[in-house]
Order: C-alpha cells, then sequence, then structure tokens
C-alpha cells in the first residue's frame, strides 16, 4: 500500500459527494506486466484451456492428439455421407489443378510435370496439420512467379537448368523452415503488417503480369527468346520484336478457347447453380484441343505442345537441397520472402472460409502445416505451395467439408501422374496459358478496389502503389511500396492525431465533439479538449501547440462577445489509451502554462496505465490528485460550482 | 443531400424518445479534406492571423518585417535596463564560451582558433533571425563529437589537413540548406522523432565519450597517437598504451583545475545566488593556469600548451567548399545527419526556455534562424553550431531577456580573437580538457533518466539502447538503436491494442472499464467492449479474434452460474479515432459471426471518420443505423429494453 487509494479525490464539495473517485490502480510487478505483454503478443487467439480439465489421463493424451493433428480430430468422426461431398468437390479441384499446374509451371521456366508433382505431396501433408476445412493446395500464381523471379535473379533456368531446380527445392524447404518457425514462435502476426489494400493491388498488379507472361504461349514464342523481366514494357517488346514466330493456329486456338472459358464463367456468374460447367471447362478444353491438335497434327504446323511428359510419381529430391555454399544463403533469403507472401495469402483464404462457415482457424497452426507442407513438398520435388483462392472457391461450392478434398485431388493427381502423362503430350501450350489467363483474371478485384477507394482514400493509394509497383518494376518493389505506404499513413496518424473541441449534448451531462454533434453547446469559461491518440513523442510538442492555439482562439471569441475568460482547461483522456515520458513531459508544461495564465487543469477519464505513468511522474501529484474526474462532464460540473462560487 | 442525415435512429422506440440521433457527417470534399491535412501536418502552430487584418499598409509592412526579422520587433522596444541584463548574460557566456570553444576544436582533430570563430559569427546571424530570448549559440559537444567522427571516417585531419577542412565547411554549409530548407517546407515535425528519452540516454552516452575524449589531454598524449575510434574500448587502450607521454605536471594541473571547477558548481547548486562563482570558473581557471605556465616554463618540461594561436577574426571559407566531386557527396550525409540532431537539440533547448519564461517560440523560423546561421558560418570558417544547453541556462540564470546577449558573446570573442590572441599561447591544453569534462558531465541527467524508468520501463529501454550503442559503438547507431526502440514500441502498441470489458458505475449511466474500476457491474445478456486503438491492418485481425475470445468467456461465465444468454454486443469505439479498409472487413466479419450466434451487434460514439467509413462502406446500412448510439449507457438502455419485452 503506497497510501494512494486512500486519497480522497472529492473533498473539494463538502458534505453532498459531487464526483466519483478515480484511483490510481496499483502498480503491477515487472513480471505479471511482462506476462501480460508476451500473452497477447503470442497467445491472444488461445482461448480458456478449460476442456483440458476434468477428464482423464487417456482422454487428455487424446486430445493432446487431436490438437496436434486435427485429422485425428475430424477422422474420428468421418461419415460417408460427408465423403461423397469431399469427393465431388476433390474431383473438381483435380479437373482445374490440372492445366493450372501445367502452365504455371512455365511461369518457373520448368518443366510442366512439376507442377503436377507439386499437386500431390503438400496437399497430403495439409490434410493432416490443416485446420481450415476449404483450403484447398496447390502452387499459386503469385508466390509462383515471385519465386521465379528471384531464382532466374541468381542463376539462368536454361543455362543451368540442374542447378537452377537445386535451388528452387532449397527455397521451399528454408520457406517452409521459416513458415513453421513463424507457427512455432507463434509470430504469426507479422503477416498482419500486409495490409488488406495491399493484397488487392498486388493481386491485381500480379495478375496483369501472369496474363502478360502467357502471351508467350498465346504467340508460340520460344521461350529462350521470351523476356526474363516481367513488367509490362519488357513482356510487350518480347512479343513485338518476335513476330516471326507467330503462328496463326496458335492464336485462334487460345483466343476461341480462351472465349469459351469467359463464357462458362459468365454464366456460372449468372445462374451459380450452374457452377460446375466453369469448374470443369478449363478440362474440357484440354481434352478437346489435345484431340484436335492430335487429329490435325497441327504440331508439325509450328504450334507448341507440352510434349513428353515423364511417367511416374514425384522424384525424391532431398539430396538436391544446397546445405552449404552461396546459394544456400540465396535460397534462405528467397525462402523468407516467398514463405510470407505464401503465408499472407493463404491464411487470408483460411481466414475468408472459416469466416463464411463459422468455424474457428488457429493461425499459428495454420502457418505450421504449411510449413510442414513445404518441408515435405521441397523434399518430393516439390514447390512454394500455398492455399490457392480459385480452388478453395470451387471446392466450398461444390460442398467439400472437410479437408479430405485435398486428399481425394491428391490421389487423383497422382493417378494422372502415373498413367496418364502419355495422353498430355499433344496438348497444346496456347491452352495453357488460355487457362492460366482465365483463372487469374478473377483475381483482380474491382469490387474491393471500389470499396476501398470510398472508404479510404490513403488505402486506395495503397493499393496503387502495390498495382503500379507490381506492375512496371517488380513484385518486391510493388509489396514494398504499399507497406511503406501503410506504415507512413499509420505514422501520419499518430504524429498528427486528431483533437476536438468538446460541447454539452442539451438535456444530457454527455458531452461530445462540437464539430460533429451540431446542437452541443460549450461551457462559457470552461475550455474542454479532447485528445484522440496516445500520446507519443511523435505527437507530444504537436499537442502541446495544439491546445494552446485552441486556447488562444478561445479568449479571442470570448474576447469578441464579451464573455467571461477561460479559468478552467479540461482534457479528455478517453481515446489516450497510453502515453510516454515525452507525454508526461508535454502535460506538464501545459500544466505550467496554464498556472502562468490563471488557469486550471483538469483531466477525464484517464485510463489505467496513463493515470499510473502521470502519477508514477509526480505529476498527479502537483497537479493535485482531486482534479482528476471520471467523466468530461463531472469535471465541468465541479469547475462551474467553482466558479460561480468565485463571482459571488 | 444523400438522404442519410434524414434516417430516423430512434425509431425502436415508439412514442417516446429514448436515445439521441447519431447522424453520418456529410462527407468533406477531397479538396477540403487534403486543405485539413496540410493544414495540420504543417501549419499547425499558426494561430489566427487576425493580427494582420484591419491595419493600414504601412503597418502591414512593418508587421511582416517584424515577422521576417524579429530582430526588428525587439529591437524596436529595446531599453537600456534590458540592454544591462543581456550585458551581464553576454559577459558570462562569453567567458565559459572562449575556453569551452579552444577544448571542442579539439574534438574536430583541428587549431584551437577555429572554435572561437564559430562563436562570432552564427551568434551574430541568429540575432537577426532567432525567435528563443535565451539560446545561446555556440558548437555543442554532442554536435561536434559527431561531426568529426563522421569527417574522420572521410578524410584524416592529420594526413589531409586543408581537405579535411573544406570537407567540414562543406558539411556545415549542407547542414545549414537542410535546416533552413526543413524551417522553410514546415516539416519541422521530422525531428520529433527523436524521443526524449532518446535524447537523454544519447547525451549521457555522449558526455562519457567527449570526457573519454578529453583524456587526451589529461595525461599530455601527443594527438596522433591517440585512438581515431570514440568507443570505450579503444579510448581506454590508447590511454593505457602510452603511459611513456603521461606527464606529472600535466595531470596534477588537470585534476586540480578539474576539483576547482567541481566544487564551484557545487557551491552553485547549493546557493543558487552563486552561480556567478560557478560561472566565471573556467576563465578564472584559464588566467591562472596560463600564468602559471608562463611563470614555471612548464611547456619546456613537457606540459602541452595550446601554442600560437592565429591573431584575426574570421577568415573568409566560401571558396573552400566543395560544389562538386565525391567529397561533395559525402558533405551532404554528413551535413544532413549533424544537421538533424543540432536541430533536435537546439529546439528542444528553446522549448525548454520558452516554456520556463511563458512565450511562444515558432519551430519553423527557429529553424530557418539555425539553417541561415550555418550557412553563412561555413563562409567564415565556423562549424555546425546550434543552441547550447550549458550557456543558454546561463544566461538565463544571468537575467539575459533578449538575443542581444549573442551579440554582446559575438562581439566579446571578436575582441580576443582580434587583440588577446597571445595570452592564450602559454595556456595548457589539460585545463582546456579540465573545461570540457566538468561542461559535459553537467548533461548527464541523472534524474531525468530515473523519471524515465518510473514512468515508462520501455522508454527506459530506448535510453539505455542510445547509452550503450553511443558509447560502445558510435554515435549514429545509438541514435538509431534509440529510433527503432522507439518505433518498434509504437507499432507494438498499435499490433496489439488494448480492449476492455465495461461495466456500469452504480447511480449512473457511465459505463467504465471493469479492470480498472471495481465496483462497475456487467448487464447479464449484454457484453460490452472498448476497443482502445484506431482499427488498422496491423491489430484488425487480432481485435477481431480477441472479441471472439472475450464472447466465448463471457458465455463460460453465464454458464456457470446459470445466467442468460448473451444477445447484444455493444462495441464502444470512444477511442478508435480511425479505421481503415481492414478494419470495416474485421466488423463486418464480427457482425456475420455475431449473427450465426443470434446476437445483436451495436457501436457506441463513433467519431466522424469511423461513422463516415462505416457508412461509405454500406456496412453501416446492412447492420441498420439504429444500432448505432450516443453512449453505451444508451445503447445499453435500449438493449435491455428489448431483451425484456422478448422475455415478456
Amino acid at each position: 500500500m503506497t497510501g494512494i487509494e486512500s486519497k480522497n479525490y472529492s473533498s473539494m464539495t463538502e458534505g453532498k459527494r459531487l464526483v466519483h473517485q478515480v484511483v490510481v490502480p496499483p502498480k503491477d510487478s515487472f513480471a505479471i506486466e511482462t506476462g501480460r505483454v508476451v500473452r497477447e503478443t503470442f497467445f491472444h487467439d488461445v482461448g480458456p484451456l478449460d476442456w483440458f480439465k476434468g477428464v482423464s489421463r487417456r482422454q487428455q493424451c487424446l486430445l493432446a492428439l487431436k490438437y496436434a493433428f486435427p485429422i485425428v480430430d475430424w477422422l474420428s468422426t468421418y461419415k460417408l455421407n460427408t465423403f461423397l461431398y469431399d469427393l465431388l468437390a476433390g474431383v473438381t479441384t483435380a479437373s482445374v489443378a490440372i492445366p493450372q499446374d501445367l502452365g504455371y509451371a512455365s511461369l518457373l521456366g520448368i518443366p510442366a510435370v512439376y507442377g503436377l508433382y507439386t499437386s500431390v505431396v503438400p496437399p497430403l501433408v495439409y490434410a493432416v496439420f490443416g485446420t481450415s476445412r476449404n483450403t484447398s493446395i496447390g502452387i499459386v500464381a503469385g508466390v509462383t512467379l515471385l519465386l521465379g523471379e528471384m531464382l532466374k535473379r541468381e542463376i539462368s533456368p536454361t543455362a543451368d537448368a540442374a542447378n537452377y531446380l537445386r535451388l528452387a527445392f532449397t527455397a521451399t524447404f528454408f520457406a517452409g523452415v521459416f513458415q513453421a518457425g513463424l507457427g512455432i514462435l507463434r509470430l504469426g502476426f507479422i503477416t498482419e503488417f500486409l495490409s488488406h489494400a495491399s493484397i488487392v493491388g498486388f493481386m491485381a498488379g500480379a495478375a496483369f503480369i501472369i496474363s502478360l507472361q502467357q502471351l508467350r504461349g498465346l504467340f508460340n514464342i520460344a521461350p529462350a527468346h521470351f523476356s526474363r523481366h516481367t513488367d509490362l514494357v519488357s513482356v510487350v517488346r518480347s512479343v513485338l520484336d518476335h513476330t516471326d514466330e507467330w503462328n496463326w493456329r496458335t492464336i485462334v486456338m487460345g483466343i476461341a478457347f480462351f472465349a469459351f472459358l469467359s463464357m462458362t464463367k459468365f454464366l456460372a456468374k449468372k445462374k451459380p447453380r450452374l457452377f460446375w460447367v466453369a469448374a470443369i471447362a478449363p478440362l474440357v478444353s484440354v481434352i478437346i484441343s489435345t484431340a484436335l491438335v492430335f487429329l490435325t497434327r497441327a504440331d508439325k504446323h509450328g504450334v507448341m505442345i507440352v510434349g513428353y511428359v515423364k511417367k511416374g510419381m514425384n522424384p525424391s529430391s532431398a539430396h538436391q537441397i544446397f546445405f552449404s555454399g552461396p546459394f544456400m544463403y540465396s535460397a534462405v533469403k528467397i525462402g523468407l520472402v516467398t514463405g510470407l507472401v505464401a503465408l499472407t495469402e493463404g491464411l487470408a483464404i483460411g481466414r475468408t472460409f472459416a469466416t463464411l462457415c463459422d468455424y474457428r482457424m488457429d493461425g499459428n497452426k495454420e502457418m505450421m502445416s504449411f510449413g510442414f507442407m513445404n518441408i515435405f513438398g521441397s523434399l518430393f520435388s516439390c514447390f512454394v505451395s500455398t492455399g490457392m483462392f480459385s480452388r478453395s472457391a470451387l471446392s466450398y461450392n461444390a460442398g467439400g467439408l472437410t479437408p479430405m478434398s485435398n486428399i481425394v485431388m491428391a490421389i487423383i493427381v497422382a493417378i494422372t501422374l502415373s498413367v496418364l502423362t502419355p495422353l498430355i503430350y499433344y496438348t497444346p501450350s496456347c491452352i495453357l496459358s488460355a487457362v492460366v489467363i482465365s483463372a487469374v483474371l478473377t483475381i483482380i478485384d474491382l469490387k474491393a478496389l471500389w470499396l476501398i477507394w470510398k472508404v479510404d482514400t490513403l488505402d486506395f493509394l495503397t493499393s496503387l502503389g502495390a498495382f503500379f509497383g507490381t506492375l512496371f518494376v517488380s513484385i518486391e518493389i510493388g509489396l514494398l511500396t504499399a507497406v511503406c505506404i501503410s506504415f507512413v499513413k499509420i505514422l501520419f496518424n499518430i504524429t498528427r492525431p486528431h483533437t476536438a473541441i468538446l460541447g454539452k449534448i442539451p438535456g444530457t451531462t454527455v458531452y461530445r465533439n462540437m464539430a460533429q454533434y451540431l446542437k452541443a453547446t460549450s461551457v462559457p469559461g470552461i475550455l474542454a479538449i479532447r485528445i484522440d491518440s496516445a500520446v507519443y513523442f511523435s505527437n507530444s510538442a504537436y499537442i502541446h501547440d495544439k491546445i494552446l492555439v485552441y486556447l488562444e482562439k478561445e479568449k479571442q471569441r470570448l474576447g469578441k462577445i464579451d464573455g467571461p475568460k477561460v479559468c478552467y482547461l479540461v482534457i479528455d483522456l478517453t481515446p489516450v489509451t497510453n502515453i510516454d515520458t515525452n507525454g508526461v513531459i508535454a502535460f506538464e508544461r501545459i500544466e505550467k502554462a496554464m498556472k502562468k495564465h490563471g488557469i486550471q487543469l483538469a483531466f477525464a477519464n484517464p485510463g489505467t496505465s496513463v493515470l499510473r505513468k502521470l502519477d508514477n511522474s509526480d505529476f498527479l501529484a502537483r497537479l493535485g490528485s482531486e482534479w482528476v474526474f471520471m467523466t468530461v462532464g463531472e469535471a465541468i460540473q465541479v469547475c462551474s460550482i467553482l466558479m460561480n462560487h468565485q463571482d459571488a
């Protein structure tokens, strides 16, 4: 007991108690304070652990097993009925996955078969550890493009294909290590620094770039002749510089199937019950176009085809990972960046569907699943994979209920790899390009952009920064621009916080911002100001100046109307959630300045930590703790009474 | 008119009006919004300009002249009485300035006379433009050390003295350009990013380092044999490695005068009226020790002396400034860093005395004065100068009332340069070291450190970071560490904001944090939560999760005591000063989740911009604008009535 609690804060009005006590809360020990910070930073989403108490040892083991391996949880209550839905969802996603995987592999500049490998191992691993029921796993456009761009900066995929592949596996391995590490250390909040606005802008930019990359396939240009850069100018120049390679058969076929795919999408949008038409359209396109090429032998007329795809399941790549040398360091860097972007995207998708279907997804466990699936994946010839929005949405529409849909999809792709690869031989490259373009254009979310524009102009700027940065420079610069704009925005809000003059709402004791509530009226002789931000070093000087300017204006106003002089300054601290040493000093300087002007300072509704800090600095004792009130209303009531008392 | 204002927000209770309307404020146009941001960012400290209206053209010109050249303002009403005070203040500061300037020059590794030059031109320029009455101008320890450290990294002061000097002048020139530019562009808020805690830590570290540097003079070690690094380890090694150069006469004299200086300081602290004893002590020490050396010819026994000091006023150095070449780029960088640090220190000192003497100091004009004095200074052989705390305090104690004290000081130093330099010939170096150590040790502000420790543990960490970074690595690293810790602290507060469950204060309609007000009670069936921060991308997921966890806990609590189930969730938005797209999405997800649980969401007291954004995003229309209340009390009142109505 420091005697703080026994201070009498309402001694001014004798006899009748007018105001409520505001006592300084006892200081928490350093250990308790640190514990709180650690809990809120790392374990805020852990609910009460009561379900673990009061059950037998055997049940506790089962619960722990279910916690570690969510598959145990849902498989123990799995029903045939559920499986039918998951089967449909799995078949639907596989039919999109196969052409997409073949197409996306070209973004990396590697044989198409590696795209298929990545739809086998990671989804299986995810099914064991994942906590999202709808997330469908695969290589996604944006991450793959980013990975390819960063890899190509280290090694050329055409000149040194073997080391390029090794570097890709190593980067995937470290991406997984990094993701799992973040989950284990519960540092998931790092992914929150990518705002919605940045992601929308980045996705739109990436969709554009990916579509541009696919122009290569559509126009039948050889990979070696195509730009290694991803920006708009280089790509368009690549296409226009090689008109000699253009092939009318390829172009016509590509555009025709692109039109077909777009039509089915339009149909699915108009009549949601026909979603399956759009879902199977890519597979249908691949089958028809492959048959066409086979029958007309268009490949003899220059139409590029996928060609020989190695039969068989994922080969092991464990021995190919660099565990030393300069390439390892490059791979760590690439893994860090792509792992973080993949995580952000995957988690956002998981959160979306968890909200739609009303279940809790554990962010940190989800990160660990992503990490494990990429670590395992890198040992079996897979690349960085994550949750895919388009496929997850298909799975959700098809009624998928558990991660079983991922297992079904993986099995179908595995069967394709083992048996059906010869059928892919005649698949024209242009059809894969058409499938990819048609898929990625849907991730340009104009509706979201429109909403952002309506809600927050600065957020819209963030989106534009990410979009144009991605489109004209590179994906990393795009993301970096967006993150920087986001933080500058926050810093601006902290450096120049909002302040308001408060007035009384007629007929109440409630005081509100006079600029917002036009009916609110001020009390002559008392100036009430609300500070709408924590008071930190970055804004303490501003707040100090601002309050003095308000005071000066009020004096001038009162001077004009021949009103009373200002006797009291009440500062509403409700929104002041924290304060630092600079803040305390600013308040001390305000108090001194007020004293010189013969004005009494009073505070209303300070929070726990603010009150404690003002007390620790002895400022409260100097001010007189009777000048701290629970509400602005009570503060002004007391000031009015004292003012009338002085007049009388 | 969008019809927003005509919505009836209190239609639930027929007949009797229970609650107050919360109308969505009309949207400001983009231009008005931008104008507000610009005004608050750049012109927040400009009060009403009424003094400029309604006067004659001639008076307007005079006012403008006074605004541009503050010297016109104070000189037009200058009185002899005022001059006497300023004369005393000027003489006192000059008596400290001369020995300090000679000593600080050694921090830069240049002839002592340059230190004196810097006390002539900059104070004169400052007197014309400055708005602080007490700031005394000169080269200060911290900035000079930083300047020296950065210069020596480019050019050696012993090997290439001519270019070293040129680089120093160029850096000073660009520091001035940078400072004046910040003032003209009104970007002064950049200096606010150095928090009080960082400055206290940095100053203490710099004081230690400067004292260490002075060990060279105290132990009589030749400059060429002394470490060029400033960190603790290198300096102590330098001293111990050259015991052969130690000179007992130097050491005894240095320590004796250091003891004398310390004693006078102690005396001045005990009896503030004797401050002049401490003020003239440095000059007395210099005079006595110089006489001693001259009489005993101690310089023949190895005692280092200042030696020949060039007679005459500041030579021009305009032709020595690099306006091209690689040195220019280095100088721009050095000027930027030292200019910013000098500005921060000078402004802080100005603000301190402005508060003490209750007058307004114009931050941006002050920056321009600093800029002009450094630009002019660099043309007349001066180095980066700024306001000095120790001398300003002396000037304040001596009763200085206007910048005239700077003019007096400059004239005295100029006379010394013109006439008295031969007298300095026999001044021993050790006495200058003793004066400098004695001066800088006072800037170690243990009281401030103790206050910081009491108020804010994280701020204390910032101080320690700045202190140890400066002491063991370098001044830049020290400052950088401090700035980083400060920002991480702010980001933590934004990423994991405080939230509180609200309860009713008995006998009122006021709702407050139940953890702070232990008497507050919750209303069964209604959960009221306050979010203590703006809702941004960096915390929207946390706030979403946190609210769901609160709800889960409340359900469990009610389940145990067999209470009613939760029907209403009231979110108090009073401290939510802003919101971005992520925040809107988080609220939408909370609303959806609540709907699934059959819980009605309500908001209390949203601010102007939050309300507008919720409305723009159509969220308000979906929620139903009748669920937005002016106070938590009214929200809960309505919810209670509806709950009872359902039960009945």
